[in-house]
Formats: structure tokens, C-alpha cells, sequence
């Protein structure tokens, strides 16, 4: 009751401040349906202030807005609201890949002009209303007073109504691969140590600093999300938390310097959005990220396809081959080095000989693509000395024969798919990028999986700051020059570019499986990831390791998959990606054609998805139906809590057949004790047929659905 | 003789040290015409000291080596003297363009390899003593214990032998577009705070920080340099003179985390150098930096021409025209502005017309380029306000056509010059260089000025460290690809490069004829530079100014040149580069053409250098062979005492007669009052023949020397 109670005053005094004489200073507006509701004003200070609301309940109480600027008075306040625009927008548009064929981008919209009178400049602030949550802007149109400005922080305040429960990470100026950890607001400060795990490159800023998307739940049943979409020429915005007054302000990352952003008018700033719903699957369906952003850049968009893959990849992270072709002593600088002459460490993964493993292993069971990562010359020493040149992106070793695997591929209706580790030296990246694509081209390549392990150099620039931000863009923008898509790890977090630049195929951004086999990931992480991480855009999560307790690794400091074998499978319906892995060795999934079956057979791309049960930090439920069939695909996970799964197909078409094949974990399964037990079912199903599904503790299932034929019926019993 | 006292003090301790039971740990060697002598000795704390003498005289008094690292006990001590290997070594080799023909490389060398026991790890210090001074540097061979290392301060240290004077600039990390200060080291703190005046980019270091090339003269006669040959992949190395010992210390350009360079083994330092000589000529004549650096690094020179050019810079550079098109407000984004329809200022250089007017001028007095500056979009608005993006390099004006003034130029036999004016924003200009370059090739311009004004970005970064020299060559090495020199302006100071990559063809980095007009440069200034900046290679130093007191500026904010306009002309021949310009207005240059035909006359490039006169900041006097002809040309010039230069031409082949053309100071003249008072007298002269030429305070004198035939000898006599 302490929290309504200060929400109640807030708003008061809120209200108090449009009448007390400045009537003219208030404005606002509602969601298409109604149900949200943006009110501004600019105080007595001058200063904006803004609040929202969702079915007349506060979500964000009374925040003030403004950017702080370096050898300036600032954007902070001596404003007067001297033009309020509002407007509606309509449109349904069609992505070129996606969860579903097209979006509808509807909204209510406010553009306020502020103007400081002495400085002589005005900005705008610019609200959009959607029915899923709201996103505003600042803007600063061409003009004298504000030509060139160094952001010093931008004060953008998120006033929450009450101790909510959240799922954060750390707020890191170079990393969001961490744990999440659900918590009171309140309890944040106290729990930041051990949330803070080790990483090749990190920098946390505040005790209470968490990132962003940070998914929360009310305790009168809200979920609210907060966010950013489109950050361009920008740098990313953290949150740090007043955890008294139990308000957010936005922490931009700096640079080298400490200041957050250089800006030259006209210019604006990303989005901050705000989702809320009282239904968890509300943000989980939300497209509002992706309706902030531009339209498609590209004219021609036929050459980016969703990708589903293998690689040589799993068996470095796992220990037992290298990236690396020797450990030999060699030159550190790059060319020096003869490889034909020096000693091979035999452990090497990118071999002709493993390559073409991987090769026909994809062939025979229709993947697109072979990713081979350690392939070129470099690997031996680039981790933690800063070195400026480590890779040239188009030298390979020795026993990796580019020309012959990529004709060898192609002769088996695979693709290789390119690595570059730019080992975060973007300098010697950028330098090289039109060689390496050119190369890429040459050869057959048309994806590429890109890193920035460790400290980015320019030294002293953080890995999600506008330097880096500027740098992921122009990446991906020559790649399309090049008609290549991108699969950017150890970049910033998406924020929907991929609406702009559908070459954006994948990002990774937050803490995949390749945690698993060391400090492992928690049971629950599954089910947070689509609430936040997957806000801004498809994680390339890299799921479907079926060796659960890692058997082959040959060293015993070593952890498991923390899931069941039956929720690998759901994770290629439930994190949703136009870019999906199957992670694990070929030999492991030999040992389980049944259950690899559903990889095989699980689209990538999608007409339709219907969230059918959610909840943040328990458990996610999706139907998807594939792209351009009537073909469904369902997905269900759980956190360390063992559930049923209990819904209706009554998404599939009326009147039809489907067969319906249900992959789940056994009776006995338990992602510690008997992960990888699961059981596999068949029935003919219509849209009327229920399905009650048991899910282990951290374990899942995944159901296929295909329109029912006489073949594929042949032998199927009826569903029960 | 307190001075002398300590020598002997210190010189004495250091043979006590050679001697106290470390006999094996002193090695030393000879100069070839054994003028020179170099000990080295490695002492009780294990400290590596060296020690330079010229004709039993000190120079560097016992001086000690190493280097300080990061995270790790350094290269400073507790070494043990395990290997010295002493060689020879001479030839003769040809540069591509430069003061003479060919060059001989000819020094002895002693090569130490010491070894830290403990760390199991080594290096190698490698002396190589010339006729004219001393050259080491640190090499750091592969090795397990010393692979990938970052160096917090390089520790050489030259330690003086008295009270020198010295002719030194500020240590700046950013500029070396100083004014000369003449004093005794122990002066240099006392007048360093008015020795700092205003750059776009600055950063001093210290109150006795001093930068190289140094210059100095001892009290018993002695001319002592000291500087850096081959600056690669390293950053830039200033002196900090402890003022009580008068010992100098290397002080290295740092990054913007303060070290000073990254270093991956097998790798090397450039080489520190100490050229001695008791003549003051034999410092100008010197090869030294020159020998010291790699040969030629291209297979293919013969696009590699000296250039002498005209352009559309100095009435920018006076105020009369502007770089920018146009005073408008326009966007600060690159791109975003649609110059066909903004206003222009009525002010720009650039134009079609005046383009055109340049290339007629140049091609009717035989000009091989015309540089344009201010040709292209971005202009408006690039300094001051750290922008990434300002140029693309490739956009031109709305009224600058390329392709007709290419044409137009072409057909005329004159090429324009490209200028690239990078607002020291690199990652901006390396993400364009290649296309920038292709567009030069396409256009057909094959040399480029290129700058650097303003503070770095990458931000936090120097003109002078280790990531700007990285820069600089990776500028230079892509432009050979593209057959295209490069003349550098705000560069790091250049060491002698110009013999591995002769398409550097010029540099700035150091204060040019540009600072007249406003601050203005002392009348010595120019007796100063050929024994400091250019000794590392050539300037771009922009004479020929014949407006001397700026007449055509309409402003009274401005100076005048500091030379009389006879000076003006010896500069062509005293400050050897083979790129020179004649930088004052077609204008200014017609209404003298008398003396103009010598600039039209004087040549780029030499066979022979022949150094008359020279004392530093008094007086130069310089005979220089035209390249592949039997034609000579002086130079003479002083500082703000008049003087008389008296020499004989005895380096005219014998029995022949040249007709000799003299364009000296005018009896009146002077600088300040009178400095465009000349004569031009002519005379049949041989290799017998005395001059006596009278040089007015801050004057100058220049003389061809032709070969004489029938036709030019006509109506002239013997000269007296």
C-alpha cells in the first residue's frame, strides 16, 4: 500500500503542475484501443515530464526527461512547450523474415516542440503510442543554437509505481552474457556480486546499473518492459536504479573520454520504449521494436534467406580440438609465420577432413549450411595482449583447403558459412572488410558469423558504446553491398535494425549455450531470454546439444546442458530465430536420429506464431506455422519446476487432419538426474484435440504438426 | 670546466665498472674513418650503458638503456652481457628522388644480445656507428618470455656533456608547428611557456620536454643531433632533459590509456640516432636517417615523380576566399545536404574559373600540377566539434567539375592535385581510402595532400602515437597501390620512410610558410629546419611567397613573410624537397616575373649537393646539381643579420663556362622595410670563379648556374 499510496501522491502533484497556471503545458494522448494512456507536461522548471498509463493503473509515475551536454547548459530544463502535434498512423507491412507475415505498425502519435528562449533552440520529443506500449524519441532539427553537441548523459527517467519483481543482468558497458537474476527492485544493489560472472571483456558501472530489455511483473499483475529500438549513431542506453525512489534513468555507455554521444543536428536519439500488458504473452507477441524502426533499406531482398546449420564449432568450445593449428612458438605478427613449415598441435578442428564430415552430415539431413570456425591463420596467441593485427580474414591454414571444401559443399547442396573473428580490433576489421567479403564471395560464402572477443580496440572503447554501434552498422550494410548476411557475436543487443537491414540475420548478445559446459546457464534462462534479450531481435542461442552431461569431454572440470534433451527441441520453436544451429557433433545426434528428427524438420522462418502460455522465469509455449505451408510447429519449456502443459490446437485449420508428433521428456526425466530420457508420440490431430503435456524440472517438449496425407498417415491412430 | 670535470668523473666510473671483474660485459667499436667511438657496457645492477666519443672527445656521456613495461619487472636491469658480434658493412645505393645520385651505407656495427636469467628471456641491442653519428635500437627476438608486451616507457637516455645551445621546439604529442627557440638546455624551462603558442592540436608534456630532431651546438665546437630513423609501427619519441644533469630521456607518445606502445615478438624500436661532426655542414649532408631505414619496398618507382605545383591555397590561406561553399545553416550530416540549391557564399576558392585560371598559369610557366583545396562537400563545418563523418572525398562542389578541369589540366599538360583533408578523423578516412584513391586514378590525379588538422578521433589518441604512425603508413602503402604520392600535412615527423616507400613525397610537420600571415615565423626559422625537421626527410615548407607584406589582404590582422622576396627564391634550393610549391597567386607572381623565372628554372630533383656555408639558426649556403644535366643552383639565406656569403664555384666541371644569373637582395633591402627590393645581375662564370653576394637582414640569395651555349651567353659577360 506504500507504493500506491506515494503513486497517488505523485500523480497529484503531477496534475497540480499542468494547472497551476501553465495550462497550456499539458498534453496527451491514448493507444489506438484505448487502454494506455501518455500524459506531458513541462513543469514550473521548465522541465518535460511525462507519464503512463495502462486500464487507468500507473506504469510509469511522473519522469522527467533530458539530456545533459558538455560546455553547455544542457536540454535539462528552461523549456516552454510551444507546439504539440498529434497524429495517427496505420500500416501493416511485411518483413522479410519473421514470427509471422506481417505486422501491423498502429499508432497514436504526440511530437512536442520545447524551446529554451534564451539559448534561442528547441528539440522535440516524440511519443508513440501503440496498444503493446509506448516509444519516444528526442529530436533536434537543424538549427545555430544546437549544431554539433557532445552528449554528457542523457536523464531520461522511468518512475516505477512499486517494488516490482524484475530479471536483470548486470548493466555492462561491454557485455550481456550473464545470468539472469529475478529479484525485487529493491533487492538488486544487494545481489549485483554474484551476478557479476567473468568475461573476456566487461565493465560494470553501478551496483543498481541493470540493462536493457529488462522485463518486469507487477504486483497487481503488470508486465512491463523497457527497452530501446533503432540505436543508430548512438550509444546503448543501460538503466541505472534510484532504488529508494525506485526510479530508472538511462546510463548511456561512454567513450574513451566519458561522454556518451557526439551529435550533429539534425539528429535523434533512439527510442525508449515502455511495453506493458497484463498478459505476460502480450510482450512475448509485441512487435512494437520492430515497428520503431525504418523501413527495409534494401531494394532487392531476394538474396537473404533464414539459414539452418551445423559446425565445427562445439567440439573448440568443449575442449576437444583447438582453433589454433599449432602450439608452437611462433611470430605474433601476422604473415610472418610459414604454417606449411611449422609443427601441426593435432588437435586442430577446421580440417578438410572434419569439414567434409560436417559437409555430408548436413547434406544427408537437409541443413543449409556448414559454419568452421579456427579456419584461418591467426588463432594462435590474439586473446589478451591488445594486439591491433591478428587476422586477415582470408588466409587459411594449411590444412583447411577453401576452394575444394567450398566446391565439395556446393556439390552437395550445402554452403560453408564464413567466421570472422575481428578479435575486436575494428581497425584491422574495417580494413580488411572488403577483401573478406570480396573473398566470401568468391568462394561460395554468403553468411558470415562475426566476433569481438575481448577489449575492443580503439582501446579504451566499450563494446556498447556509439563508436562500436557505428561500426556494427557499417558492417552490416557493406555486407549487403556484397549480399551477405551477418551473425554478430559479442555485439551490442539488438534494438529491431534488423526491421531496416534484414541482412541482420542473428545476433548472439546474451549468454549462450556456449556457457553450458563451464559455468553453465540457469535452468529458467530459456524462459527470460524472449522477454528480454529477444526484444530487440533473434539470438543465435545455438540449442540442441543432445550429449546433456558433455560424455566425450575428456577432462572432468566440466558442468552438463542444464536442460533435458526434450527441451533442446523446443528451443527451436520458443527462441525464435531466423538462424538456427544445431549445436552438437554430428556423432552425438547419429546416437539419436528419433529425436533429431524434429531439427530436421522444424521450419525457420514462419506465417503465424501464437504464444499460448507464458510467464517470465517459468515457462514459454509457442505455436508456430511454418512459412508458406500449413505445417505447425509447438514448442514448450519450463524452468527448474517440473509442469503440464495443457492447450488447444484450435490454431489449425477447421475440418482438417494434422499428424501430430510429440517429442517430451519421459516420465523419469529430470534435467540433473536423466536429461537426455524422452519419449516420442504419434496421433492424428484436429484443431479440436487437447494436448496435456508433462514437462521435467528445466525440460520441455516439441510437437510437430503436419497436414495429414495417406502416406504420412499410414499406421497414425487418433491422438489421445 | 665543470662541465669537463664531470665528463671525466663519470667517464672514469664507467671504465671502473668495465673493469671491476665484469671484464666480459664492455664491447665497443670504431667509426670507419675511426672518428667515432661507441662503448658499450652492461653494469653491476645489470643496467645496459653505452657511451659515444668523437676524436677522443665526448659526446654522450655513459647513458643508460631500456625499457619499462606494463604488468611486468621491464627491460631496465639484472641483464648479463651474453653475446657481442661486431660486422661491416657498405654500399651504395640510389634513391629514387633526393639530394644526391646515390648513397653510401657504410658503418660498423656491434650487435649485444642480453639476457635476463630469471625471466629466461633476451634481447638484442644493435649499435651501427657511420662517419656522421651513431644509430641503435632494441630488437626483441621471439621467445616464450617475452611474446606480446606493452612498453610504459622507453628509458634512453643521452646524457649531455655541458650546457649545449640548442635550436628546440616544445615536446608536443600532437604538433611540431613551433617556432625555434635558441638557448642553453639549462634554459629550455625557463622559456617554455613562451615557447607553447596556439595549435588546432596540442598536448605538451613537460616544461624541459623538447622534440627531434635536436639540434645543438657545444661550446668547444661541436654539432650534436639527435633523432629517430624508421618509425614504424611504434610511437613517436620525444626528449625529457633532466635540466639538473643535463641527460636527456626518451619520452614516448602515449595512447589514450597512457602506454606508449604495443609490441608482439620478433620485433624491433626504431633506431635512435646521434649524428657528430665538428663541421655544421656535415650535419645538412648527412645520410644517416636515411641509411638507417629499409630500401625500397616497391619493385616498380617510375611512377614516382617530383612535383613542382601551383594551387589554390594561399588566398584560402589569407582570408580572401574560403574553403566552404557556402555560409548557409546546413546539415552536419555527411550527404544530407543538396548543395545544388544552398547558397553560396560568393567567397569559394574552388571554382571552375579561378581551377581554371591556376592550370593556364601553370601550364605557360611549366608547372606539373595544380593542388585545389576546398574542392569537395563537407567544409562548412569540420573543425573544433569531433565529428566522425565530414568527408567522403570523392563529392565535389557543385561548382568544381572534376572531370572538365581533369580534362581541361590534362589537355593543357598539367595534372591537378587531390587534396584530402581527413578533419583527423581516421576511421572516416580509412573507410573511404580505397575508393578515394580509385577516384583519384579514375580522374587522373596521382598525388595527394592529405592533413590532419584537429584533435584525433579515434578520441584520446595523438598525431604522434604509435596508432597514427600505423596510420600514416597504412596511407602511404594504399596509395602505392594506386601509383599515387602522398604529402602528409599534420603528420607525425617524418624519419627517414621516404627511402622504403619513396611515394611520401613530402610532409608538413613543422611550422610552414602557412603561420606567416598571423603569428609569423621567426627570420631564422628557416637556417633552422634543414638541422632538425628535415633531417628525417622532406617539407612541404610552401615558399615563394613574393606578397611579402600581404598587400591583397583585406583585413589589418596579418603579419607579413619574414624574408625578403630574394629569400623567398633561395628556399627552393636551401630546403631540399622533391615536392615544392610556388605558393603565392598567379597574380602576385606577374607583376615579378623576372624574378619569378627562377622558380619557373631551379630543379626538384639532384645528382649532387655540395653544402658551401652553414651555421644553425645563421646562415645556410647550398649548391645543388640539377638531376641528369650539367646545371647548378645555390641557395643562400640568413636569419635577421645581414650578412655576406663568399664562396667559389669550384664544384663547376673544370674549363667549361655557365652562364651564371644571380637574384640577390637589392643594396636597400630589407625584411622589414624593404624586402622586396632585388637584383638580377648575369655573368659568364667557371669553376674559378668567387662570389660575393650580400644578404640583407633576414635575405637571401639564389643563383643558376647553366651550362652556356651559343645562344644564352649572347649579350652577356664575364661576370664581376
Amino acid at each position: 500500500m506504500r507504493n500506491m499510496h506515494d503513486v497517488t501522491v505523485k500523480w497529484i502533484f503531477f496534475l497540480l503542475l499542468v494547472m497551476a497556471g501553465k495550462a497550456a503545458m499539458a498534453e496527451g494522448i491514448t493507444s489506438p484501443d484505448g487502454n494506455l494512456r501518455l500524459d506531458f507536461v513541462v513543469n514550473s522548471s521548465g522541465e518535460p515530464v511525462y507519464r503512463l498509463s495502462y486500464k487507468n493503473k500507473a506504469v510509469v509515475n511522473p519522469s522527467k526527461l533530458g539530456l545533459e551536454l558538455q560546455d553547455d547548459l544542457g536540454l535539462m530544463d528552461g523549456f516552454t512547450l510551444v507546439e504539440a502535434k498529434t497524429s495517427t498512423f496505420d500500416e501493416t507491412w511485411k518483413p522479410v523474415w519473421g514470427e509471422v507475415a506481417q505486422i501491423r505498425n498502429h499508432y497514436n502519435e504526440l511530437a512536442v516542440r520545447l524551446e529554451q528562449k534564451e539559448q534561442d533552440r528547441h528539440i522535440v520529443i516524440r511519443f508513440r503510442l501503440y496498444d503493446d506500449g509506448l516509444g519516444f524519441r528526442y529530436e533536434f532539427p537543424l538549427q545555430r543554437g544546437l549544431h554539433c553537441f557532445t552528449v554528457k548523459e542523457e536523464h531520461t527517467q522511468f518512475a516505477m509505481t512499486g517494488d516490482h519483481t524484475a530479471f536483470w543482468i548486470p548493466g555492462d558497458y561491454d557485455t550481456q552474457e550473464y545470468d539472469y537474476t529475478e529479484s525485487r527492485l529493491s533487492e538488486i544493489r544487494g545481489l549485483m556480486d554474484k551476478a557479476v560472472t567473468v568475461n573476456a571483456s566487461q565493465f560494470v558501472f553501478s551496483p543498481t546499473g541493470v540493462q536493457t530489455s529488462l522485463q518486469m511483473r507487477t504486483d497487481d499483475g503488470l508486465y512491463i518492459n523497457l527497452h530501446e529500438a533503432a540505436l543508430v549513431d548512438y550509444s546503448c542506453m543501460h538503466l541505472n536504479l534510484d532504488d529508494k525512489k525506485l526510479v530508472f534513468e538511462s546510463w548511456l555507455t561512454p567513450d574513451v573520454l566519458g561522454n556518451k554521444a557526439y551529435m550533429q543536428a539534425p539528429c535523434k536519439t533512439p527510442w525508449r520504449t515502455v511495453m506493458v500488458s497484463d498478459d505476460a504473452r502480450d510482450i512475448l507477441a509485441s512487435k512494437l521494436t520492430l515497428n520503431l524502426n525504418d523501413p527495409c533499406a534494401y531494394e532487392d531482398v531476394s538474396w537473404i534467406k533464414p539459414v539452418k546449420y551445423v559446425g565445427v564449432w562445439w567440439e573448440m568450445i568443449t575442449g576437444q580440438k583447438s582453433w589454433s593449428y599449432t602450439d608452437e612458438l611462433i611470430a605474433m605478427r601476422f604473415g610472418e609465420n610459414d604454417y606449411t613449415k611449422i609443427k601441426p598441435n593435432g588437435r586442430h578442428g577446421a580440417t578438410n577432413e572434419r569439414v567434409r564430415r560436417y559437409i555430408d552430415f548436413a547434406a544427408e539431413h537437409g541443413f543449409d549450411q556448414v559454419l568452421v570456425e579456427g579456419w584461418n591463420e591467426g588463432w594462435e596467441s590474439w586473446g589478451g595482449s591488445s594486439r591491433d593485427f591478428v587476422f586477415d580474414f582470408v588466409t587459411a591454414y594449411p590444412d583447411f583447403d577453401v576452394k575444394m571444401l567450398n566446391a565439395y559443399a556446393h556439390s552437395r547442396g550445402v554452403r560453408l558459412m564464413m567466421h570472422h573473428e575481428s578479435s575486436a580490433s575494428v581497425r584491422n576489421y574495417e580494413r580488411h572488410l572488403d577483401k573478406a567479403y570480396q573473398f566470401m564471395a568468391d568462394n561460395g560464402y554468403n553468411s558470415v558469423k562475426s566476433g569481438y572477443v575481448g577489449d575492443i580496440i580503439p582501446r579504451g572503447e566499450h563494446h556498447c558504446g556509439q563508436w562500436m554501434n557505428n561500426h556494427y552498422l557499417y558492417a552490416i550494410q557493406k555486407a549487403a553491398e556484397y549480399k551477405i548476411c551477418v551473425n554478430a557475436h559479442e555485439a551490442v543487443r539488438p534494438t529491431g535494425l534488423c526491421r531496416t537491414y534484414p541482412n541482420l540475420i542473428g545476433n548472439e548478445s546474451a549468454r549462450g549455450t556456449e556457457f553450458e559446459p563451464y559455468d553453465g546457464n540457469k535452468p529458467f534462462h530459456t524462459t527470460v531470454l524472449p522477454f528480454t534479450r529477444l526484444i530487440g531481435g533473434p539470438m543465435d542461442y545455438t540449442p540442441g546439444i543432445f550429449d546433456i552431461y558433455l560424455n566425450f569431454m575428456n577432462h572432468d572440470n566440466h558442468g552438463q546442458i542444464h536442460s533435458t534433451l526434450a527441451k533442446q527441441l523446443a528451443l527451436y520453436v520458443t527462441l525464435y530465430s531466423p538462424l538456427q544451429m544445431a549445436a552438437d557433433l554430428p556423432e552425438n545426434y547419429e546416437s539419436h536420429l528419433d529425436a533429431f528428427q524434429f531439427i530436421k524438420d522444424v521450419a525457420v522462418d514462419w506465417d503465424e506464431s501464437k504464444y499460448l502460455e507464458a510467464e517470465p522465469g517459468d515457462y514459454i509455449t509457442v505455436a508456430r506455422k511454418a512459412k508458406g505451408t500449413e505445417n505447425w510447429f509447438v514448442g514448450g519449456i519450463t524452468d527448474e519446476h517440473a509442469r503440464t502443459s495443457a492447450f488447444v490446437l484450435d490454431f489449425l485449420e477447421p475440418g482438417r487432419q494434422y499428424v501430430a508428433t510429440l517429442y517430451a521428456d519421459a516420465e523419469d526425466a529430470d534435467f540433473e538426474k536423466n536429461a537426455t530420457a524422452y519419449r516420442i508420440r504419434k496421433g492424428i490431430v484436429t484443431n479440436k484435440s487437447k494436448m496435456n503435456v508433462k514437462l521435467a524440472r528445466s525440460g520441455g517438449f516439441a510437437l510437430s504438426l503436419t497436414e495429414a496425407t495417406p502416406e504420412n498417415m499410414k499406421g497414425v491412430k487418433k491422438w489421445k
